[in-house]
Order: structure tokens, then sequence, then C-alpha cells
């Protein structure tokens, strides 16, 4: 009975009733006129999400990992320098990729649980006079730590420094969860997934890219085929697709859209604030800390939670699914062990968080920590009462 | 997005993924030998789960209440003499479903939080000298209150008083809940339904009948025929059903009683008993009492929770709805407002548990009730972790 | 793999994807606001596919065959005198069922083929001067045989001896199929269930009751508890149910009128219309004819197929579900093994159907019969590519 | 009503219900080890269909077009020479994915309908003396002409040249449908999707690794990260997988294996064939011809109809799918017009083909052609009711 409780994993979600109905189609023909419109609508509901009105949306029967290689590989030629941040394992996953791909990598190194430092960006942008650096790549929220950087302050460093290099960001688990603006952040490659914010089983790419990136497909010299997207416009334009596309996925995504854009992006990313301060409060009151090191980089798509020396975190998640059946997430590369991580994004209510958080404490007293049972509960619940009441009045 | 929250309602149940599927059916010809492949497993199953050998099973489009009036349209004649207890609303309807058919009922009121009089019924049995008494109706499980009944006395009582009377039971929330031993202890009907312990969608009104009950069909004058047995089993003799057969849910009966038994019946009720005691333990730590009077008497299906003075029950239930989307139970009849009850049978984890308790503390709290938030949770927690141990060792 | 082809038994229909998905729902609060706002919608819907404004709709978890007891036992006293007509074998059934009931009833017996007798009908009225007759009972499809009845003109019966008798159809396998006019044919009551024009699973049993009939339920003494309708009627002006509501399969409901009502009854009725003469156009050229006896009889939910001397319908049958995994209908009490039918009502095509008849050809070639293979198909595509261009047309 | 009518369209296919059950699950944690018992049986499973104990499996979050970037990536360098024939879209399509890549590819061009031409692959392997032939590519099964190609054949040819180059097969639409031995023929990569042969939505590329192939991925310099079997290989070792993977996908290839290992690969292969043999006596009785070139040629998968001059075979598909709601498949590149196809692989029984036989034929007649509605009908017809006995004599 393995699908009774909840997942707090960051991502995959929970999926909502309705999402998985949608997903679960018939088979109908993609090469008929019935493939436009369940296509079209979920490509204008994704950049409303991505908050772009100028920006290309691209769907790949894909993952996250693939709309980064789209991103790389339509705009960039071997060679051609990149500047990153490593400060998590999708950071570092992301640089590893470049790297793979014959790409010249800055890389500035920071602690795992800290944010993309915009200083820094700017300072080696305004010295890079020759504008050698192409593209800027940033994760907005690092799964692996919890941490939310700030992409407009990128912007601004890339502003600053009068610096054309392109800015590619990772907004997998941020997209559909935190505030995202594309257009505003003059992002010109986002790149998401269908299992976080929007809800869905993994099994696509999603990328917006801005004009500025799809002219730079024009020169790019690194090879691609299935993650063209100049493939992808052309079938698009023909109600079609290069290859078979996934239609029971972009099914879900057209109804997950008009979901998120139906409750409205202002209130969906309230409700994912309201649900992660109240894991936070409970963190508080177990006297532990978050992985993100100060309190503007936590993340409302997921808490990674340090535990204290001599705590295995891995133990953690293992004995939570044995004992209990629940899933939290394990702490990644260099925070492994380290750290727990507590997903708080997607379909998820107060109520389900509860019963994430309480289990959580009767995982940390059967481990031997020193945590109150019910402490990080009544904490939560104080926070979750007293902000029911004004979700309610902002619904209504 | 109502179906994210678990319901804590005694009934319908969390229906598991594999009965949804198992229920959710394409079309198949019922009149064809597909279909005896579905009934059959499925009639084989339910004896199990009601510890027959001798009895036969009946399963009907409709509810336990339909269970009720095939109990007695079948064996009884207009007149005849039927003992019963009042003790909360479920056996209220039962002895008014009698009268209506024009049965004379010898009615015994307890109070609503008390169980079935066995020695009440022994005085009365032994005074009955004539033997007009035909059928003692029980309610192993009210529903209403979170009462269990000692079905056992009530067998001892009638052996005591040599009364030949039959004994017919009302375990629509306790079979596939708690023991249930349909031939040890005499049960000549026995009643449930598919929604509480079967955890499917309710549509089916299940019936035992003992041969002394199916004995008595051949007198009875109580006009039936959709309800009537005979036509049941002669339709079942050849692979069929009198009329049109909801296949769905008798696939999904087949699914259930092979979890149920899978499991192990005894391990399906020592997790029922766990679970409630859980929430038994928290109740306590409320300061609250149940409605059930004695611990002989608590249910492990069902939590029944008196308020204090000045409290509305009801509003308990209205309000965790509307603020926090969870389903609770309200009171009913004589018991309505003065409790709201909390369900714990069918497909229910410790984990999905405390997030009922920990709405139900919110709720309280928010309702100007003198509860501290998480000190319900702590005890559940207490009593979860100690108990989690435990339970996977005997699963071991 | 037995769900691959369609069905072709005259009920359970082939059920559409979306109304699989709507009766599939995750359990909610029956006794909670949610659940009005699927009953009541669900309960006009029906009003309106019943055509009547007076009537009230009541849903039992049930079948037809609930529905039959519902009408009689809500209206009659023991003793009442019915007139009804014997075509067939659900009109036999509702017969039987009076009889058991204790009740007085008139039989007019037809041959197996033929409808219900309007001008003998009318001459027995009129012969009632006293009024003995209380109900009039009229299947208007009789499904064993394939024959539709002219409700109209025995609503013109009633009228021409002025009789005060009340009108039951049996409207099961016709409602939501062909024309059903509750209000304007002056239908008492009127029944069906949930898994024949409303294309659902078995599970409901649908009735329709005029004020006439409302009142009836205040003098009749025959008991009911289960069927109550002002139980029922109760529980719905409370936004509630006597017992646990079915709510996935009226949840179903409510769609399934929804899509009833969006197509346009009578664009539903052409449908059904189209699809069943095509399977005539095929019987005629196979040298078969119907059991129906004239085409005024011949129905639009399904067709019974007269098979030669020395062949068993059965067998027919048997062979289809054996050798080409297809089920069609076997024949019914005085038909048995002289028909089979094959069904073609609720969710199917001219595509659909095509397939049903093509493997009916191969059965009887198989079983020697003097069919030429493709000789059906043939005249039923040359009727359905005619009538497709129509059809598209009517609905532009 | 568009799910109503089965699909024709050579994949995605119908799925059955089934696997549309296995794919639509709720979220699990895929670092937990309940993926490992879901990855291990399912790439376990593919191993036997592709008739390897040698190879290693690989599934991508992907599409067979995913599976043919996987190929060369990983075992080639910019550069390096290949060997393929172009013969329909599909080849096509590959080869221009290997010129888009960098690599230097000799085209032997053959007609459309016409397969792989073994004997001119080993005069130019034989003339290859110093084995700069990298990689043979050869299409097993032409969807795109219904065209089936020799392997075994392609094989003998490198034998008889004793040419070391790597055989890599396209085997998208054959695997699963008709005979593929990977081993015997040393076919070197093998690549599949999910959406044909496996009956499952799209969305997973699948390979089959030859130790050659994998001993290729050492030395390759294409880059590659999404689609690196190294990183695959990992992950699997480690119950994991290098991204997140397609869980619901995965588990219905599990299953998908199961059921076609459990019917047995050959009965698999000949119910393709019973099937497509139908299709093709229809083609026959209607005086057409198929694109593939001759009887050798025809593929069990798909069949490609020409169309007389003077028709478009697009107007065919179109038509089809407005007057009747059915999907054929279109013509596609070089034969755009000149054919329409007829898909019979997947999930289907002689009863649904008859029923886009007999569509075939309504829409030929609608368009003017000079076919004989029936005909091909009471051809397939006498295929299927002969076949089905010896078919289930088979399966006894």
């Amino acid at each position: 009975m393995t699908s009774q409780n909840p997942v707090f994993i960051p991502g995959p979600t929970n999926i909502p009733e309705v999402l998985r109905k949608a997903v679960d189609m018939p088979t109908i023909d993609h090469r008929s006129p019935l493939f436009g419109k369940i296509l079209h609508p979920a490509l204008e509901g994704v950049k409303k999400v991505l908050k772009t009105t100028e920006g290309q949306v691209f769907v790949f029967p894909s993952t996250g990992t693939g709309g980064w290689e789209t991103a790389i590989t339509n705009t960039l030629s071997p060679g051609d320098k990149v500047l990153a941040t490593r400060n998590g394992m999708f950071s570092h996953r992301w640089i590893d990729m470049c790297q793979r791909h014959g790409l010249d990598v800055q890389v500035v190194t920071q602690e795992w649980g800290d944010g993309v430092p915009a200083d820094k960006f700017e300072e080696i942008l305004t010295a890079d006079k020759e504008h050698r650096i192409k593209v800027v790549l940033a994760t907005h929220n690092e799964t692996a730590t919890g941490v939310k950087s700030d992409i407009a302050a990128v912007r601004r460093a890339l502003d600053s420094a009068n610096h054309p290099a392109m800015l590619f960001v990772d907004g997998v688990s941020s997209i559909g969860c935190y505030d995202f603006r594309m257009d505003e952040w003059g992002v010109d490659v986002a790149v998401t997934g269908s299992q976080k914010g929007f809800m869905l089983p993994p099994g696509l790419g999603i990328v917006g890219f801005s004009p500025k990136a799809m002219q730079a497909t024009e020169t790019a010299t690194l090879f691609r085929t299935y993650f063209d997207v100049r493939d992808m416009a052309k079938g698009y334009a023909n109600n079609g697709y290069p290859y078979t596309p996934p239609v029971g996925l972009l099914n879900g995504l057209n109804v997950s859209c008009r979901m998120l854009l139906d409750e409205g992006l202002e209130n969906v990313f309230a409700r994912h604030h309201r649900i992660a301060e109240g894991v936070r409060r409970a963190v508080d009151a177990w006297g532990l800390k978050l992985c993100a090191l100060r309190p503007e980089l936590y993340s409302d798509s997921v808490s990674a939670i340090r535990v204290p020396e001599g705590i295995d975190g891995n133990k953690v998640v293992s004995h939570a699914l044995n004992a209990y059946g629940v899933a939290f997430g394990t702490g990644l590369g260099d925070v492994a062990g380290k750290v727990f991580r507590i997903g708080h994004l997607g379909s998820l209510t107060d109520v389900m968080a509860l019963s994430g958080i309480a289990t959580a404490e009767m995982v940390m007293v059967d481990l031997g920590m020193n945590v109150k049972l019910g402490s990080g509960v009544a904490a939560a619940q104080e926070h979750y009462r007293q902000s029911a009441a004004a979700a309610q009045k902002a619904a209504a």
C-alpha cells in the first residue's frame, strides 16, 4: 500500500486526480488536427506561467536534464565560454554537461547552501571586456540544498556590466512554485520539467527561448537533432511534432496550466509560501537549521534540513520509508548524509504537510535525536491556522 | 482540489489505488462465463472475511440498508416479533425499518454510547417461553456513537435462554475492521456494505445467511423480489444474476477480499486497532471523552468524541471542511451537535491519521476550545512510533 | 484481452472514456455540501432526459428491477389491480414482481415480437367501469425481443376510456436511446437504469414520479423502506440521502446527462436510429428476420434476429465469444435459442457497429448458415456512408 | 467522442486497458528501493523481447528518434563513416540525423517500397578494405512504406565481407510485432520505442547495446550527456537513474513485457501476421497494390496501400477522420499522397481490423474509387474465420 501516504520528495510531486486523468488518454492520431488542439493551448499556457510574451516555448519528451541540453546545444558552439556557479548538485550537473559538450565553463564555487553570487558575476562580466562569455547559467532553485537564488540580481549584474551574454535559468523546481519572470528578468532560456510545479508525471522537458536565444540557434554549431528547437518550431507551425509526441503528457500540461492560471499564479505562489513557512516553523521548533544559509535563500519548494553531527541524514530518509511508508529526499553530493529534504511543492495542502512534519518527528526520535514529539507540528499548526483564514479571505 | 486530503468519515473510506482500478472496468458480458470468474471468487472471499463455512453470501446492488431489508424480508412474516436495542442512529433505523415492514419490535432502549445489553436480552428471551421472538437484532458497531457491542455475549444470552430465535447482526462498520465470527457466534444473517472494511465505493449490500436463515426464507411471507435471496442463489448457481449485476464493484470486492486475506484478517484487525488507539490517545491528551461509555465499547472503526458544553460538534465538522478541506463525521440523532467523529477504518495509515488529528486540533483551537496544539499529535506519535516497530516485526 | 472489442449486448453498453473517469472518483464526504453539487444537477439532467418538468426524479443504488419495485411499492396496496402485457422477458418479470407483491395483475398475452396492444387495453379499460385497475404497466422497449411499443397510444387508450389509472413505463432500454416524453404522454412512473442510454456502469435505478404518482405514495400500503421515495425526497431536500449514496455513479449520471443534452436529445435519437438502421439493413441482406413483427415495432436500441430452424441462437452467441471475443445477447425465455441479439445502444459508432455485423457474419458462416460473408456489411456500409454526410450536415 | 473507434495508425497503437492502468501510477520515490523493483524487471523483459542475453538495455525518457541519437552519439566520432539505405521516411531521417552529427554517410538509395539491399551492402563492405565504415544502419520495418527488410541477410553480408562494422537496427515498428533476434543476427544496437509493439503511450526510447557497442562507447567522441548510456548503466547499477525517471511508463513497460512473454513471442508474431494477412487480402480484393514491392517485403506491422492516379491518399485519411472518426496513416515524404496506411500492430483483434477495413471501403467509395463495398471485408473475414480456429487450437 505504497500510495496511501503523500510523498515529500522535491519532485516528482503528488499528482492531482484531475491531472492523472488528463494524462491517461486513449491514443489519438497525432498527425490529425486533434493534436494541435492539445499542443497549442499547452504552449500558450506555459508561456503565461513563464511570464513571457516574447519567448517561444518548446516541450520535449524528456526531462529537465534534456532541457539543459536543449539550451546549450541550440545556442552554443564548441569552445564557447560559459559562466556558472556550483552551489549544489543540480548546478554541478549542468556545469558537467557543459564541459562534456566541449564548452569552457568558468565556475564560481559557492558553499552548498549559498546562492548565485550576483556581485561576483558582475565583477567577472565587467572584466570580460572581449565578451568571450556567451552565456551565464543560473539555477533558480537548487533542489539539492533548498536554495532560491535572485535571478533579477543576476540580470542587474549583466546590465551593470553592460554585457551581452545570454542568461539561461534552470527553473525546474521554481517555475510554477514561486515567482519567475522570463521577460522582465531578461531570461534567454528558461528550463523546467513536468514533474514539479506542473504536478505531472515526469517525461517532459520544457524550455522557453527568448528571441535572442532563437537567433543564436542560427549560428550555434553544437550537434543536435532530437533537441533541435528549430525542428520543433517547424513541427508546431504545422500542428505537428518532429517525432512521436507524448500526447497524454501534453494534454496534462494543458490542463495543468489551466489549473495554475485559474487559481492565479500569485495565489499559487502564496500557497507554496504558506505551506513552506509551516515546514520552516517546524524546523525551527526542532532546534535545527536549514542548509540554506540565509532567510532570503529559503526555497518555497523544498527545505533541506541539516541533521546534527553523528546522525546520518540518509538514515532519516530510509527509516521514514521503512517504518512509516513516507518518502523524504536524501542529501546529494557534498551534503549527502548531512541533510534530509522535505519537498513542499506542487499538489500539497497544509494538512498533508502536517503529516510529513509529524512523520519526520517520529523518525528523528526513533533515531535518537533530541526532538520533542509534537513540537514542530504545533509550530506549523499555529502558522497554518492563522494563515488559513487569511488565505480563505484572499480567495473569496 | 478536494481529493488531496484523506477523508476521516466513518465510511465510505479512502479507496486504495488498486481497488479503484479494479472497480473501473470496461463492460463485459455479464451473461458470459467471464462473469462467474469474478462473482464466485468474490463470494468465496466474503465468506472467509465473515469467517463462515456454513453460510451463503449474497451481494446486492444496494447498500447496508438494503442488506437490512434483505435480512428481514427473506426470513420474516408480517406481525413477527423481533427483539432489538436502540443505542444509536443505525440501530434506530433498522428498528424503524422493521416497524415499517409490519414487524412487532420489542425495543430495549440504551443510552447512546452504550452497547447491546446481553444480560437484558437474556432476561427477555428467557421470559419468552412461547418463543414469539423470531429474531434478535444486534448492531455490532454503532457507527453513530463509535460503540462496539459484544456479539458473542448476545449469542450466549440466546443459548442460556435456550431460545431458538435467529441472530441478525449489522456488521456494516465492523466487518473487515475488527473481529467478526459468523459461524462461531451463530450469526444467522450478517449484513455489511462495500464502502467500509472492504474499502470500496458504496453500491453493494452484502449479506451472509446461515442455513437456518436460508430455511426461514421458505416460510417468510414478507413481500420481496429485488432482495429475494432465493433468486440470487438460483442466479449464482448458473454463473448469473437475477438482474444486471454491478460487475465492476464485484470485481473490486474480489480484489478487496484478496487484499484483506493476503494481509491476514488478524493483521488487518491489529492494524485497525493500532490506528484507532492513536486517535484515542490524542482524545485523551485533549482532555476529551469518547461517546462510548466504557473502554470495552471503544470501536476500532470510528471514534465519536464528545465536545464540551457550549461547543457545537457540527461546527467542528463544517469548519474542518471549510478551513482545511478535511472531512470528519457529524453527530447524528440524539448526539447531533454533541460529538464529532473521526473515522479510522479502511485504507488508512498512522501517517494519515496524524494529519486528521492535527487538523482536529487546529479546528478546536480555532473554535476556542481549550486544546493545546500538538498535544494529541504527540500522544498519537508516541503510540505510533512504539507500535510501528512491533507491527513491522509481526509482519516480517 | 477481453476489453479490446466493443460489446454488442443490449446493455450494459460500452462506457465512454469520460464517463468512466467521472465515475472513478476518490471518496468525498456525502454529508457535506459537495454532495448536493453532484446530486442536484444529476436529478435536473435526468428530468430533461425524461422530458418532464412536473415530475420528480429519484435515483437508487439499484437497477431497473429496483426501479420497478420502487414504482409499485410506493403507489399500490396489496390486492390492487394492475393491467399489463406479457410480450417478452422483461414485461414478464415485472408482472411476476407484481404478483409476488400481492397485486392482482390482469395480463394481456401477446406474441413475443409484438408490442403493447393499445387497442385491447382501451377495451379493457373501458370495460372497467369501477376503475378497479389502478395502474397500467407498459414496457417501452422489450429488450428481449427488440420491440418498441407505442406509449403515446397507451396514453390515448387511457384517455379514450376516460380511465384514471396511472401509467407506469419501463423505459430501461429506451430512455436516452429513442424518444420518450414523460409529461406529454402522461407517464406517472418512468423507470430506467444507469447502464443503457446513460452509458454508465450498472448500479443505479432511476425513476421519475408524476405528481399523481407522488400523491399515491400517501395512501399506498405496500411495505417499503429502502425504495421509499418519500425518504429520498426528504434526503434530497437537505442535500442528503437516506443512506450512503453511490457518489461516483451519481457524478457519472450528472456528466452523462450533460453529454446527452449537449449533443441534443433529438441528435442522440437520430444517431441511435442511424446505427440501428444499418444493423437492420444487414439482417435483411442476410435473408433473416427480426423477432419484432412489424417495422413500427423495430427498436433502435437492440435487434433480436431470428435464426433458421436447426440453428441454436445461443450457439451464435457462445461461438462469437469463444472464437472472436465478441459479446452478443442470447435469446431469453420464450425465444431462447430462437434469436440472437445485437445491442446497438449507448456509446457506439457506425464503425464499431460494422465490426459487430462482420463478426456475426463470420459466426453464422462458421455455424453453417447460408449467409454470404460481407453481404450484411455492404448493406450497412451503404446506409452508413449515405447517412454519414447527412449526419455531419445536421451537426454542423 | 474521439476515443470510441480503434486507431489504425502505425503507432502509437491502441493501448490495452491493463497497460493504461500500469502507466497511470501515483508518485513513488524514484530514489527508494521501490524503483529498482520496477526498473530491473522491465530491463530484463526487454532483453527477452529483443532476444538478447549478451546485450544491455537502456530506456530513456524519449522516443525512437532519441534512440537513434543514443545509438550514434555513444559509439561514433565526428567524421566516422556510416553505411545506410534510404528507402523511406524513417531511414531518411536517421541518415539526416547522422549527417547533422558530422558523420560521413554512404547512402544507398532504394526505391520507396523496396528493402535494405543486402547484396549491395556486401559489395560495398567488401570493397571497404580499410574498414572505414564503422557502422551499418538498417531499418527493419520502414513504417512509411510498410516494408520489412531482412536483417539476417545484412548480417550475412557483413560476415561474407568479413567486415568489422557494427550493425545498428531501427526496430521501432518491428520489435514486439514480428521476429527480431538481436544476438543471433549480431545486432550491435537495436532501437525501439514504447508506443509500437509494446503498446504503451509514447515517451520511451529503448535501446539494446551489444558488448561491442558498449566497448565503442569508450572511444566515441561525439558529445552526449542526456543520452549517455554509461551514465544510465551507472544509475541502473545503483537502482537509480541519471535524472528523473518516467516511473509510470517504466512500470508499463514491465507489465507490457510480461504480457508479451506470457502470450509467447512466437504467438505474438503469429497474431500480428494473422491480422496483417487479413488486411492484405482486403487490399487484394479491392484491386489495389501495396507500396511494398514484393511479398517478402510485406510488413506485419503496417500496410501502405497505393491509391490510383487521380486520388489523393491524404484525402483518404482526412475523410476517414472527418466522416467516420477513424485514424489511418498518411503517406510521408516521397509517397505523400500516393498511399494511405493501415497500421495493424499492437493491441488489435481481427474484429477491430474488420472495422478498419470496412471504414476504408466506405471512404474509398465516398471518394469515387472503384471499390466494391464489402469486398475487402469478405476477403478478410474468410481469412480470419479460417485462421481463428487454427489460432485457438495453437493457443490451447
